[in-house]
């Protein structure tokens, strides 16, 4: 499941020019960058099976009918985006499903430290790690062929979750204050370990890796960017994230 | 949430003649066959969310990860075929999410008196829960405009579900002889527990009842046919899909 290439992929893609920002109507992806790609793509559906899996457990627990129905139909959308994003690893002639379920297991220890108590919980939970996982897919997807690019860019875009819970836990903090600096602290607890995750993921594929600090460097138009700085660019936007809540990060 | 209406719907049905086989080209529906309709189309949606959550939480305990993939895209099916009935109630006028939502709790006590103890049970109790639901909206259905039976029976036939099933259980059954006679008690069981909720369903929502009467007599083109006859027939098509996986029902 590791990626197993040992050749320096960077230095090759390097010398490939601007082969990345290419659309499919431009020449194939060389393999060794296809295979990135499609360990990111892989990654990035594997995470909607995720939130859809969180989200169907969140909605049996909702206080009213209607924000049962709310939070069921936000899992069908996650559903919809995993399809999106496997019916372009076909598209690059991966095998979708087993790109996507290599994952399987990934977030099983984030998932166990992180069981959420209460249904307010369990909304920050995926506001929270949702929000870490899409910052980091951005940065990522910089370094990617123009048509996969604003494919995961439209995916992330697709943000009814995070504004769901903007209004339930916004409203709910400012209403309750205890409630408030229960969240706060749950929030610093979620985003480290959030961060752990994304360590341990760079760690497990090293694919994920050269393509972060890629996108980085695209992004930042800097050759200087590395994968520490994608670590401070996470944590800013968390905390930027949990400002929009009213809750110190 | 029960049918509060004291007119007797049925008689002025009758006198109304064919309407109920007109389109959407045709003539408007009346308003006390308009909101038996809707009632019927509400139970349907929120079968098919019922249905979601199910497979959403079945999903969780599958044995490998493919398995567990496929019972999520059979659960977000389920939830596509909920959108598109809700769709048609929104089109003939009806609040849709409210139409849907007024049977939230409807399952819960069949629900709690059949929980599975293990993933074939699981697996089991949507086929049989979901096979008696179908066969009673199929009747039902009958009596229905045009375009309102064409999308149901469309909605019903997308039987990817029932299909799995059979694979799983049909194969786990054939190899373990221990297993296929508690799946044929646990099945039994089901079924008793799912004709009694149709009998509850009845009760309380005397839509249903006329509807499935009428559905009844326009499938067997009799008069004499009654809720006793459509009780004959669900056990009897149970008794048929119990065969398909080589089970006495």
């Amino acid at each position: 499941m590791n990626d197993v290439r040992t050749t320096p992929a960077k230095t090759t893609r390097d010398g490939a020019g601007d082969h990345l920002a290419l659309d499919s109507q431009g020449p194939p992806m060389g393999e060794a960058e296809r295979a990135d790609v499609l360990r990111l793509l892989g990654l990035i559906a594997f995470t909607e099976l995720a939130t859809f899996t969180r989200l169907a457990a969140v909605a049996t627990g909702a206080p009213t009918p209607a924000q049962h129905l709310h939070v069921v139909r936000l899992a069908g959308a996650a559903l919809d985006r995993q399809e999106q994003i496997l019916r372009r690893i076909s598209e690059l002639g991966g095998d979708a499903d087993a790109e996507m379920l290599q994952f399987t297991g990934t977030f099983d220890d984030y998932d166990s430290r992180t069981e959420p108590q209460t249904w307010w919980e369990g909304v920050l939970k995926g506001y929270v790690g949702n929000g870490v996982a899409d910052d980091f897919c951005r940065i990522a997807v910089d370094g990617l062929d123009e048509q996969t690019r604003a494919l995961v860019v439209e995916v992330l875009d697709d943000n009814r979750s995070a504004e769901l819970s903007v209004a339930v836990l916004g409203e709910a903090s400012e209403a309750d204050t205890v409630l408030a600096s229960r969240l706060a602290l749950w929030g610093r607890r979620l985003v480290g370990e959030a961060l752990g995750l994304v360590q341990h993921l760079l760690v497990a594929h090293p694919a994920l890796g050269r393509l972060v600090v890629e996108g980085a460097r695209k992004h930042q138009e800097s050759a200087e960017v590395d994968q520490a700085w994608v670590f401070s660019q996470l944590t800013a936007e968390h905390t930027r994230r949990m400002g929009r809540l009213g809750l110190a990060a």
